[in-house]
């Protein structure tokens, strides 16, 4: 698509997160198979859910735009996930190959956390609020997933790995 | 490389963001040329000579491992600035193109967020004290930078290509 201005950039940037979140969508039930920790799998089996509902906030941005849910699609989250495959491959042991999906997914969380904060104060200045409020809570949601990861990092899967 | 142990993962997260650090060097000066905001372009100057500093922080702690230097190549890095460029293509208008090279500079920035956040963590839990320090300084550096854009583009940046 072209992007002549603020308007095409929003819808673009949608566009690249709905990519993201369907990227996600498949690999996480992946990430959740492969660790060796019971609270990690399930902290993931739980995100997977929650990410479904990220979806679903963007078709509903879309519909505030008028248009039909399109992804476009999203070199950042295809490299981050290209990565994290790369490292599940070389890492053997399964105390280490746990740290390493955990540190994965942390950088997953956080391009979206980056995303979706440009993403909500982008829609406030376009008069957008209810894509704003949709977009907030999805922001919030990710925080909160990164926060859940960092904690459950450093009380055992680390710990167990060093 | 061959991963087997939490020490092998560290390293390889080491030469991880010293591969992305490196691209993120040779990226910061045609950001800085682009963008159509004098305090961005300022603070994207700014930023170059801190992250020549954390390559060089990176190769004390590569000293620290006993190890030369040396990268290993980072898909995630990768398809962020690949990501960035195709969006600096297709946007003609100067300051919606300063806005979108912002928001992409935090999405590089939270990439390094997570990294050098989980890399604190794994040296302090093997021992690396030494490198757990210089580790924290960066981490410390590139939260302060986020910060920053966030600023500009609250005050500036987005308002005017809104």
């Amino acid at each position: 698509m072209s992007v002549q201005n603020m308007k095409d950039l929003f819808i673009h940037g949608v566009q690249d997160v709905y990519y993201a979140e369907q990227r996600i969508v498949e690999s996480l039930p992946k990430m959740a198979d492969a660790v060796d920790s019971e609270e990690l799998e399930q902290a993931f089996r739980s995100h997977l859910e929650e990410t479904r509902g990220h979806v679903e906030r963007l078709e509903k941005v879309f519909a505030n735009l008028d248009m039909k849910p399109k992804g476009t699609k999203c070199p950042a989250i295809e490299g981050i996930i290209k990565e994290s495959k790369e490292i599940m491959s070389e890492v053997k042991d399964k105390e280490t190959l746990t740290a390493a999906i955990l540190a994965d997914a942390q950088a997953v969380e956080h391009y979206e956390i980056a995303r979706y904060g440009t993403l909500c104060e982008w829609a406030k200045l376009l008069g957008e609020d209810d894509s704003h409020k949709l977009l907030q809570e999805t922001l919030e949601e990710e925080k909160d997933a990164d926060q859940k990861l960092n904690k459950i990092a450093k009380s055992s899967v680390n710990r167990r790995a060093a």
